[in-house]
This record gives structure tokens, C-alpha cells and sequence, in this order.
């Protein structure tokens, strides 16, 4: 069929659709998916995507075999009940609770109930049950840290769930702000129910929040009645000093009051084709009956309308992984965090040497996989796709992580994907850009 | 945490999370599934999963492998295109749309585009992609054939579209009522978007459509212009005759007005722990700046935000059977149809030797998983906590598929999941509790 045939033709339109099919949010991964792929010679410093040069195909295999393992040697199943275990419909919040619990334990400090998880298909549709579920009606908003991950923004499309912006800054957050925007919100008659934040390494800013700022934020918290929603995909790429390091606890590590709901994703520390996250919600909800319950089982309730459940075959390769290395996600990615680490210093390296006494400033993230460019003049769609035709180098406009704003002057760079030498080169072009563009008359 | 604590100590209420949390429709599967937890030694006529005893572990890393060797040798990836695709993020709409796409020309004769193809978490998602797109605002109505997949309801109930029954009948769907329906629908100001239909061995009725009625459905359909929402879990489980078998062919297969949004499943031919199913959308979409795209790629940007990709793990193990099979579901399922046949077979016979002469009926499906048997007394979730505890066996009363209407007097049996001893020895004692019924005074 030719899409090229008469527009008199169409059975639908979009203005007979939900409403974020003609939304930004939801076509901005679309629209640099394609920039990305017109022009596939590029050298990307868009991609998002985690290194992949130690994924083996062999390891597929053995990460099943181990989860089987475990289920017959450690949990006592017989043969019939581990085969179903693989093969069958299974749990809605999913058969990797308990090790997903273990693991928060080991490596975050995290102490849950198992029974506080549900294993999702990603940490994308985590965020989806959990704003599903605080979506009651109109008056129900989100704040989120701004810039914003845009698949958060989108799942809040998805449900209709307005988000308000509420500045990073230096600080990760600009608590003030969070709160004057949550009595203004009140005052015009709707419900903040949550804020989104990501503490550690940020996406896109790669900001991290330091130990007072969390204290103050989960006080905040409490004092607002509302709930943080803590992302946190790239905890574990930290920098690792020779004389140790002290990583700063995660929110809900220290959330004594329930305040957190933590969002928790495998897809960079293990892979993203299993498409495995989870959600620890650990609140306690009063139903209509008036007995007590888990806020997990309520986003499970969810879940099995949406998903029936996590993919047990994909859940089961998680398992396998961190079963080999003793439950811990931080000796499961030891070279990882050392591939991040090099890769991050050439690139705020290169741009040191690139960039010094121009009007061009950079962030230099303590881990993660992204590091902000400002620059002084307008970052557009345009200037990417010039970016990609004349200079071969892609990366991504800021504006698409400010939902709707007007113009904004910075871009991000990712450097989880790329060689060292390719990190080089892209920041050459990318210096060649600027130049011309410094140049420009006016 | 004891969740026993006072009601006091709850963080949240229900009250103020989304209305689905309190609805039946979430809370059906819940309850089914802990009177089934709940009574482990009953026999299950209750479980719809598929027949477990042809599942083998070894067949997994096989599937795996065979996926890999086919994008190498057929595709030509190389070696690192090939571990991309099976570790990496992927294509928002699927890695085996091809597959597909050849799968449903080959056992369906349904000829598509592999570029209307969505491939999703389950069929489920499937659906929620649809009825997210068609839920444009409160207008926008659902049909439905009424009794009703659960899955279906619940799906609605997340995008708050209300759905609208049409009673099934003998023929599977009541034409009549279907445009009066609408008709009314329309009269009260509402916008019927389209109508959900299961043409082959439905759930929970059993029921096909036969061909004329087909055919006047799409008909209608198009008159009336609603899409039809088919959905075919069962199709291939259909009597094999010793004179050959003549199948229906599918709403989609006849379908040559793009009427028709296909919803299908690998849970039921290949396995239900890899969570794959699919949509066809190929109707054709007019965006706001009037260019024509096709319907899978609104639903492709509403999964984005939603699941981001079908895991490729999951897909792999789908795509591997398939190829072992020579892309035929209907030579990979060919023992199972015989399980399958062999159990309605005893089912329906068992139930004409224990119930002729009583005031009980059942019907004798062509295919499938279910038969429903009416009775002639209430059959309510007491009842079947009465029949799990005192007769040890589970069923499923049907009430739970006519979303919150009264007083319902039939039950499902299914017989996928259990041998034809257990079918004989359950239906004993199925007997046993409608004799007591029977004999009640009153």
C-alpha cells in the first residue's frame, strides 16, 4: 500500500485520536530516531543506549539455565513447577521479587518487602502503573524535576496527567521552587500527588543531588503530603576514586516515612532487550472495605490489564546475571563503570580542550552517561539535522527535555555508546559546528 | 511490616487513586485467582492457561539460537548487528513483523503490510494500545460482544472508555442489536468507536461466528463506520475431522475495507511466559498537517511511552519456533490440537453422561479451550467458594464476564490445563454439587 495515495483516503485522523498522538512528548524520540537513521554514518553522541561490546550471546543460555537452577536447587521446586515457572503465565508482580529485594539490600541499602515489588516491562511502565494509579480525576497533577526524561512526560500523557516544571538547577532540584509551585498549584484547585525526580546523574542534565538536598527534599515531602517518584537508571556508573568512593544513598534508602516510590530499571546494568524494571511501592492504602493494603498491589491490579505480567523468560536472564555475581549489580557491572568513567573524562576533557575561553560552558557529571553543553545561540531541530548533513556528528537538542518551552540553548551528550576515539572525533565536528555558528553575522 | 496495623497508619486511600482499582472488572482475576491459591487440591476447570506437558527448557536456548543463525544467514547481519538486536533497545513496533506478517499469510490467508504489524507484551497490551488511541475524549464508546474477555474490560477501564454490551447469542454476535446499539449510542451523543469481537471458540462462550454472520458484521461495520476489534487466541485449536477440516476464515482475511484491527497471540501456540502478541492496524491515519500514515504507528508512539519495545529476548524465542516450523503455527501446534480436541471431547461427553434428563445445558464448541453450562440456579462467587471447599472443584462463574450485570446462571469450564482422568473426576464432583443445588428446598 502506498501512503502516497490521496489523503481522501484515510479511514481515521488524528484528531479522532487520544490527543498525545499529536503531542511533542510523544514524537520527539520519533522525530531523532529518524534524524539518527537518515543519517546513519554520523558519529552519535545522541544514543541513550548502554555500551554493549561485553553483551555475548552465549551468556542468553546460561542465564536461564542458572535461574532454573536456582529455582530447583535454592527454592525447591520439582521439575513440573520449574518448567511452569518459565513457561506459563506466572505472578503479575512478577518471580524475581525476592532477588530484586536482595539487591536493593546489597548494593542501595534499600530494605524492603519483597512483596513491595512489582517487576515491570521496564522501568517505563513502572512509571506508567504508578501514574495511572495517582491519576484520580482532573485536579490531579505531577510535578518533575525540569529538564525532564521525556518518557516520563509521556507516560503522564498517556493517563492525561498534567506535569509542572519544577527547575533543576545546580542543585538537582530548586526545593523554593518545589514548593511555591505546589501552594500555587493548590491554590488553583488541583492535587500535586508527586514529584519526579532523579537524584543520581540525571537524565538529561547528569546533575546528581548532594546528601543535604535529599534530606530536605524527603522533609519537604512529608510537610507537602505529597510522594517522590525517584528514578534511577545510572546509580551505579559512579566515578570510582582510587581512594575509594562514597556513593551518596539513594532517596528511598533513607525515606523513613514512605514517602518514595522508587522506579528501578535493569535495562543499563544488565541489558535493555529484556526490557525488565520494577517499582518498590511500599505505601500503605486504605481500600473502600477498609482494610490495609499494599500501593504494590493496587499498581499490580493494574499491571494485569495493562501487561498480565513481566515476560518470565526475560526476567528469568535478569536472575541469571545477578545470581552469577552473588546478587550484586554493582560487581556485575565493574567494567562497565570503568568504560563510563574513561569515557566521561575523554569527553569533558575534549570539550575542556575544545571550548576553553569560548562562551561555551559544560557540566562535569561525578557519573552517568550524559553532560550539558551550553552554548550562545538557539539549539534547534534545524541545527541537528545540519549537525548530522554537514558536520556528521548527532546529539540532542535540550528543548526536547523541557516540554513545550520556548527556545533553549544547550544540548546533551552521551558518551555510554561510543569508543574513545569516536568520542574524539564526534567533538571535533561538534567544535567545527560551533565555530561557524559563533561566526554567524548577528 | 504487618499490614494487620491499625487502618490509621495508611499513606493512601483508594479513594483517591484511578476508579479501576475499585472496579470488578480488576478485581475479577484477583479474586479467581486466590480461590485457586486457596483450595490447591481442587480440581482446576477454572485455569485458562495453555496444555504445560509439551514445554522444554533445552527448547528455549534452541529458539534463541535458531533467531540469531536467521538473522545472520537470512538477514545478513553481521555478528554485532545480530547481539544489538537481541541485547539492545529496538524497533518500537517489533524485531519479527516479518515473521508475522508471513505467519498470517501462510495459516491465515491474511495478506498485510509487515509495516501495520505491532508486535506488544501479550495481547493484552495489544488491546490497551487500541483502545488508548480510539479513547479520544468521553464521547468515545466501546462495543462489545457481551459475555466478555475480562482482559478486555479491564483494558477499557484504564482509558476510562466505557463499554457497551451486545449479547452474543447463538450466533456469536446479535446483529440487530448491534446497530441498535449504536444507534442509541449515537442518539445519547456518543461516539462508538468500534466493537470488540472473538469470531472463533470465544472467551468465555465457545461460540464462532459462522461465515455469513461474518460477513454481515464487516458489513455492518462498515455502514455503521465503527472498526471490529478481532481478537483470535483459540482459532488454531479447531476439530480436526478424519474428512479434513474446513476453517472460517478470520474477519481480517475478508477484510477489504481495512475494517478490521487483528489482535494476536503467541500464548496460546507457542508459549505464555515469552508475553507476545501483536496488532494489525493498517487503516490508514490523516495526521494535522495532513499526511497519511498508517494506524500501527500511532499505536507505535503510544507504546513508546508505555513498554518502549516488545522485549527481544521475547520475540526471539517466538521467532525461533516459528522458523523451526517453517513459519507455521498450524504445523508447531499440531499436538496440542489433538490435547485439546481430545479433552472437549471427554468434557462434553461427560457432561451428556452426568446431566441428561436434568434441567442443565451446555453447548459443544467446535474448537478452544471452554464450554459454559447453564443451570438453573444463581451462580455467584459463594458458590464457587462452596465448590472449592466442599466438592474440590474450581470453575469460573460467568457473571464475572457480564461486567456488573445481576444475577447470572451459567459457569465455564475450561479444559486446556488438566487431563482427561482429572476432566472425568472433576465433572464427578461438579455433578455432585449441582445435584445438591438441585435438591435445595426453594
Amino acid at each position: 500500500m502506498s501512503l502516497a495515495e490521496s489523503i481522501d483516503a484515510a479511514d481515521l485522523s488524528t484528531a479522532d485520536l487520544h490527543s498525545s498522538l499529536e503531542d511533542p512528548a510523544l514524537n520527539s524520540m520519533n522525530f531523532l530516531n529518524e534524524v539518527a537513521n537518515h543519517y546513519p554514518d554520523a558519529i552519535s553522541l545522541a544514543a541513550g543506549r548502554p555500551y554493549e561490546d561485553f553483551y555475548e550471546v552465549d551468556a542468553l543460555p546460561r542465564y536461564l539455565y542458572t535461574f532454573h537452577r536456582h529455582l530447583v536447587e535454592e527454592r525447591g521446586y520439582d521439575e513440573a513447577q520449574a518448567r511452569r515457572t518459565l513457561f506459563q503465565y506466572g505472578r503479575t508482580k512478577g518471580i524475581i521479587h525476592e532477588l530484586v529485594a536482595a539487591n536493593l539490600e546489597l548494593d542501595e541499602g534499600i530494605d524492603v518487602d519483597p512483596e513491595s515489588i512489582v517487576v515491570t516491562v521496564g522501568c517505563q511502565e513502572a512509571m506508567v502503573l504508578t501514574l495511572r494509579a495517582l491519576r484520580a480525576g482532573p485536579r490531579d497533577v505531577l510535578l518533575a524535576v525540569s529538564p525532564t526524561y521525556v518518557g516520563l512526560t509521556g507516560a503522564a500523557r498517556l493517563v492525561d496527567m498534567p506535569v509542572l516544571p519544577v527547575s533543576g538547577g545546580v542543585d538537582g532540584i530548586d526545593l523554593d521552587e518545589l514548593r511555591t509551585t505546589i501552594h500555587r498549584a493548590r491554590g488553583e484547585g488541583l492535587r500535586p500527588r508527586g514529584c519526579y525526580v532523579m537524584p543520581d546523574f540525571a537524565n538529561p542534565s547528569g546533575i546528581s543531588m548532594d546528601l543535604p538536598t535529599r534530606r530536605r527534599l524527603l522533609a519537604l515531602a512529608e510537610e507537602e503530603d505529597v510522594l517522590l517518584l525517584e528514578d534511577n537508571p545510572y546509580g551505579l556508573f559512579y566515578e570510582v576514586h582510587s581512594a575509594g568512593h562514597h556513593r551518596v544513598p539513594t532517596l528511598k534508602a533513607i525515606d523513613d516515612r514512605r514517602r518514595v516510590v522508587y522506579l528501578g530499571s535493569f535495562a543499563k546494568t544488565v541489558l535493555p532487550g529484556a526490557r525488565v524494571g520494577y517499582v518498590v511501592a511500599d505505601q500503605r492504602v486504605r481500600g473502600a472495605d477498609d482494610t490495609v493494603g499494599l500501593l504494590a498491589d493496587e499498581l499490580s491490579k493494574i499491571k494485569s490489564m495493562l501487561t498480565v505480567n513481566t515476560p518470565a523468560l526475560a526476567q528469568a536472564i535478569v536472575a541469571g546475571k545477578l545470581l552469577e555475581h552473588d546478587g550484586s549489580l554493582v560487581k556485575a557491572t565493574m567494567r562497565e563503570r570503568e568504560v563510563y568513567a574513561r569515557n566521561r573524562s575523554v569527553m569533558t576533557g575534549g570539550l575542556a580542550a575544545r571550548f576553553a575561553g569560548l562562551p561555551v560552558s559544560w557540566n562535569v557529571p561525578g557519573g552517568g552517561f550524559f553532560v550539558v553543553v551550553n552554548v550562545p545561540f538557539p539549539v534547534d531541530d534545524a541545527l541537528l539535522e545540519r549537525s548530522a548533513r554537514d558536520y556528521g556528528v548527532l546529539w540532542t537538542p535540550m528543548h526536547h527535555f523541557y516540554d513545550g518551552a520556548g527556545e533553549v540553548r544547550s544540548l546533551r551528550l552521551s558518551c555510554s555508546t561510543v569508543t574513545a576515539a569516536d568520542i574524539e572525533l564526534g567533538l571535533d565536528r561538534l567544535a567545527a559546528l560551533v565555530s561557524d555558528e559563533l561566526a554567524r553575522p548577528g
